[in-house]
């Protein structure tokens, strides 16, 4: 397979290790949206290179599913395998696992086996380390068979720490061209994941274009459009309607869902003795459910189904934590590591129809107890991949809460954590702009870039010494190029520099 | 004594652990600016509020050696003692010590004496409490008899982490009266200590109208000046002239010294194998003027005749790092450890003069190689407090430095660092403006104060909790003011709300 990459040349060649460096390749989520030489037309969306590899044909079939969707969807084969892991677990290498195997290494494997920090060897990923990981639950690559724009990538604690990036129209929000045009931004700064939280009008259509658009995984949940179509009442919902969205959604192409189908009514009067309650939005739809119906969680009975639709299109589940703290005081509590410990058993169900999991966490988490949260997970969740929002630090950080869940996000990477939901500077204030949007991927690359470092990952490590002999040779065009924000170093560079020619202020 | 505070009055009352609060004291490092009925005169400064404790009668004279200050200097007697840590080791409990007592608790007694969070009792800080941590060097109070105006503060592990901003003029980068706006800006958003590393021209008056308009304590490093007397020609510098500037400030009222008297001609060749070399521009300059004149570095050579004239004034002496890791690649390397352990040789003949000390710390440092420099630290350099740069987590944050700093910052604060030193945006790439500073330092009031939470302080706690009780209520004004930046969040709300009317997109 032909992987996408983005190559940056060097103004001079560096020696680092006894290898000479006059440029690097990098790991690029930006897709053909940065190759210049690639005519942007989002009505036209990016060309399908997964189909190109034709590794689906005589394993899947049209779909014969009713849908608005303008492509015609596929599906598994009746009582055929087509997942990730279900090839994985049948020792089948696919192109899938191929091309997430040489991204991460980033054509570095020379530099990879050269590598020695302390007494830890270093071998670059092989195609087979990576369905290894995938057979045992370990890592995921979240790839709809019906989003063949991917640019396939891989969530593991084994592999480069990924950040995922949040986007939704709402009625007064933004327009369809402006999500698209967010999803297509936050990839540019480097999300690696995008999630599409939209509610309001035009919700299915919307999606279509970021799909059409999108280089990387799309994530839903998908309960926000059930609620829709009952009018906002959480205790109309019905099995059948979640069902149709699922399959709704699973055919245009999205590659995982957060779904909350760990929150049980056993667990209702813990978070009811919490400072702040459920916080998670879909948390409160499915609470809210439960307590007007008076019936368990169906979304935790009609898990196997659930995972039936899943298996046919190769969607991820990402389970969702329905009762992440939504204060500090609330962390680590019986109500959340309880819910923790049902995400658990879900696991098993969904491996045993080869669904990929990953598992998603907190939250609001003081810093001395983000530890706790990184065990248990592994303990209850058989080392599926963890994907956590923050964790925060503090409540009271409105207005710098990216920084805030990058501090926390650095912390639970280093310990294992695999992806970083990202948090912008109007979390709890309002909706993100795009300069928000910005702030928020950045804030959060600086996470798992330093937890990659912390971790001791060669190619990591390789852009920071890059970086260094670039600053001690005053090299300034190398030093922007290699900063996570060349656009904002260069700029801020020239601003300073115009009003008065220093460089160093520091004692 | 008097002590100030402010008083933040909520919307409503609010019930926390038995206690209602319809207001809170916070911690407030603004001085007399930010008190509506002051009225703001920088020509004139601020009203020495110590004198009118009349404590150093009889203890200081009026100094007779000229200096340019307006102000009169006072000195100790003759072999009298006069330092903070003099008092505390006699037994005697300062002004100053009984100030930072009632300030570190904020009026909240009752409710820090309630207060638990596992097994852990927690009691108010008494006076002391206060003069046994100083008494024992693990904790400062920098307070030189020349800075009347000063609101004293505390440094200590045991206490409020504290954050220290820097501001500096250059011949081109800004005028003496922004200067003093920059210290007193700094200080708005929560600085507890500011260093004026001020070079260029009228570096004497700017030094002097910053003083005497800052509530804070101000620290500065000596060299910088000593090196514009020999017209930037770090080999031409002497004993003498470095003296009599220490001397020069000393009675203008500076606060504390970084002083880089430990680096020494040993160390240089372990520097010489690093990747960035020494950065530190202190350190730097020492390094040059051993090689240039091929004796040992004079500040240590000189270190109890520096110590007699801190001895003097009651000036705390910050040992600098001038070792410190320029490069993730250099973190904990011989050079870094060979000088801290010269820093703790050098803690103990500060401590025979009864001078207060703390020691600088990094720098670069990937974030699973923090945790040693707190370590070791401590262990050479006998609990002294330690007051780091960062660590910056990564080379490569450029445009963010704030951030990475941050997630450093909270790291080695949670175990144990007493005091951060802020990072701007424009860390690397130029000097900070007005916004660069409030960024910077909000962005380690959210690091020190994440690590107070971790590190369980009653105070810290209970402004959480106050403002996830106002959240959970929606009490919109409540949450602003108990954010960290109260006009931030503010305008973030208003300008969102006007755009779309939603608050809340997180899955």
């Amino acid at each position: 397979v032909e992987v996408g990459m983005r190559t940056l040349k060097l103004s001079r060649t560096y020696s680092c290790g006894g290898m000479e460096f006059s440029s690097l390749p990098l790991y690029d989520t930006s897709g053909p949206w940065s190759d210049p030489s690639f005519v942007i037309d989002p009505e036209k969306g990016l060309p399908p290179i997964r189909d190109t590899w034709s590794f689906w044909e005589g394993k899947s079939v049209v779909s014969t599913t009713a849908t608005s969707s303008a492509r015609r969807a596929r599906k598994a084969l009746d009582g055929g395998g087509i997942t990730q892991m279900y090839f994985a677990r049948n020792g089948v290498i696919t192109p899938e696992m191929e091309y997430v195997a040489i991204r991460e290494n980033q054509n570095l494997e020379q530099w990879i086996s050269g590598f020695s920090r302390g007494s830890k060897k270093h071998i670059p990923v092989t195609p087979e380390f990576v369905r290894q990981e995938i057979a045992a639950g370990r890592a995921i690559i979240p790839a709809n068979i019906n989003h063949p724009e991917l640019e396939p990538m891989i969530i593991g604690r084994n592999f480069r720490v990924k950040i995922n990036s949040n986007i939704g129209n709402s009625a007064l929000g933004s327009s369809i061209v402006e999500e698209v045009e967010k999803a297509v931004w936050s990839c540019r700064w480097g999300a690696d994941t995008v999630m599409d939280l939209s509610t309001g009008a035009n919700i299915h259509q919307t999606r279509q274009w970021i799909l059409r658009n999108s280089p990387v995984p799309i994530g839903t949940v998908p309960i926000y459009q059930a609620l829709e179509k009952v009018g906002g009442k959480a205790e109309d919902l019905t099995w059948e309607i979640y069902r149709d969205t699922l399959i709704e959604q699973a055919e245009q192409g999205v590659d995982y869902f957060t779904i909350h189908a760990g929150i049980l009514r056993e667990h209702l009067p813990f978070a009811e003795k919490r400072l702040t309650g459920i916080v998670s939005r879909g948390g409160s739809i499915m609470a809210k459910w439960c307590k007007a119906n008076k019936q368990e969680n169906f979304l935790f009975t009609r898990f196997e189904e659930i995972c039936r639709i899943l298996q046919a299109y190769d969607i991820a589940v990402s389970l969702g934590d329905a009762l992440r703290p939504g204060s500090i005081l609330d962390a680590n509590d019986e109500a959340q590591f309880g819910e923790l410990k049902v995400l658990g058993e879900l696991t098993k169900v969904a491996w045993q129809f080869d669904v990929q999991v990953m598992i998603e966490g907190p939250g609001h988490v003081p810093l001395n107890m983000i530890e706790e949260n990184m065990q248990k997970q592994l303990e209850y969740c058989h080392e599926a991949p963890f994907y956590t929002l923050g964790p925060l630090v503090t409540d009271i950080a409105a207005g710098y809460d990216h920084i805030n869940s990058a501090i926390g996000g650095t912390l639970i990477a280093s310990f294992g954590c695999s992806m970083l939901c990202y948090v912008t500077p109007k979390e709890h204030l309002g909706l993100p702009d795009r300069n928000d949007v910005r702030e928020g991927v950045i804030a959060h690359k600086v996470a798992a870039h330093a937890a990659d470092l912390a971790k001791g990952s060669p190619v990591a490590w390789l852009r920071d010494e890059l970086m260094s002999r670039a600053r001690y040779a005053f090299a300034w065009e190398d030093q922007f190029n290699l900063s996570l924000d060349p656009e904002k170093t260069r700029e801020s560079h020239r601003s300073s520099m115009a009003a008065s020619g220093r460089t160093d202020k520091n004692p």
